[in-house]
């Protein structure tokens, strides 16, 4: 049988000025901010916000209830999640969803994984890190799941 | 010099009713129950299967010898493979590569990464792991290399 | 606002003879030997150079700084980096950045992720892991971070 084909698209994104995007990508009702720089095959959902300055690379995902600061850099590959499959199951609707508040100059490595977690201002997450808990303290982490490295001024 | 360019397509598919792909995909020679979705940026290739009302989420890709069971969620840049390397070298053909089947109601987290083996219906992959070995109880497996965190119901 | 919309493309590549590239693709200013393919949703950016018969699988990424060897295999996922945000700061430019050398005969597993490093010939890498130290011994590696779990002759 013949299946029914959408096309990825940029549908209903509020952008902020001087925002650039490389397509293909798959954004749709979702906040910009100034001077967001979205890469190839990114897809960015609804209700997701971007602040100002912010690069979301090649490759990587925004769901729902995912805030990201200014002058974020989001490497290539970074997945963020919302769904917690709690009791083994998909959550289904947004009141079982959990949200992700990423501060100010944030850096996230390449192929890292975000749970609904907050990260404060100023944290480094080193690549292919998969964070579980919230980043509290300003500083670098990394691994799976990602720990405290060390301390940022 | 100039390349030999292919385009991404949906070739030679056999879909269920009520499929939906959000372009651009790279599907072919694959077989795709009922109500199955595919999101953008996905690829899916020769001989894999994928159960009635599953959905393969962006950035994923499903590889021959993979089968998925129903109604399963197989979240964002989840990759699965079949070639293990065998002394150091690439498989190269279908003898040399290894199954993956995935039963019913299996949620795996985005990011992850599924060697070749089976897990058995209703587990819980969390987003990030590595399944390197059977998942063969019923429960709730994270980590790199994945291990089971609590049984299941 | 309207953002500014650039197409992901193929750019001011150096192609070798018989290469073969499955679009959309990101790629430019980069050199690709005889033979090589490169699958859909890969992005090799400016600086990149690819051996000849090397296979660059879909969803990877390949930046600026890195080498790779003759008859590679870069699985699905693959992300490289140059960026090590020494002082929790982005490098910013080229003199900042870090170089990646892969040898020949590298097999590099699915949604691994390179720090810049170099990795000797002949080296197996395992899919998921996170290379952040120099693979210096002829082997098989695997982990977050890797090590090395047995020699290979």
């Amino acid at each position: 049988m013949k299946p029914i084909i959408k096309k990825s698209q940029i549908k209903d994104v509020n952008f902020g000025k001087d925002c650039k995007v490389v397509e293909p990508v798959n954004l749709y009702e979702c906040n910009l901010g100034n001077n967001v720089f979205v890469g190839p095959f990114v897809e960015i959902t609804k209700g997701a916000t971007i602040g100002n300055n912010t690069r979301i690379s090649s490759h990587s995902f925004v769901c729902e209830l995912v805030s990201i600061g200014e002058n974020c850099f989001i490497a290539h590959g970074v997945m963020f999640t919302n769904d917690l499959f709690k009791n083994g199951k998909l959550g289904g609707s947004l009141e079982n969803w959990f949200s992700t508040i990423i501060g100010d100059n944030v850096l996230i490595g390449s192929n890292s994984t975000i749970l609904p977690v907050n990260i404060v201002s100023g944290c480094v997450i080193g690549a292919g890190s998969v964070v579980t808990r919230d980043c509290k303290i300003k500083g670098v982490y990394a691994g799976n799941p990602a720990k405290l490295l060390r301390k940022l001024d």
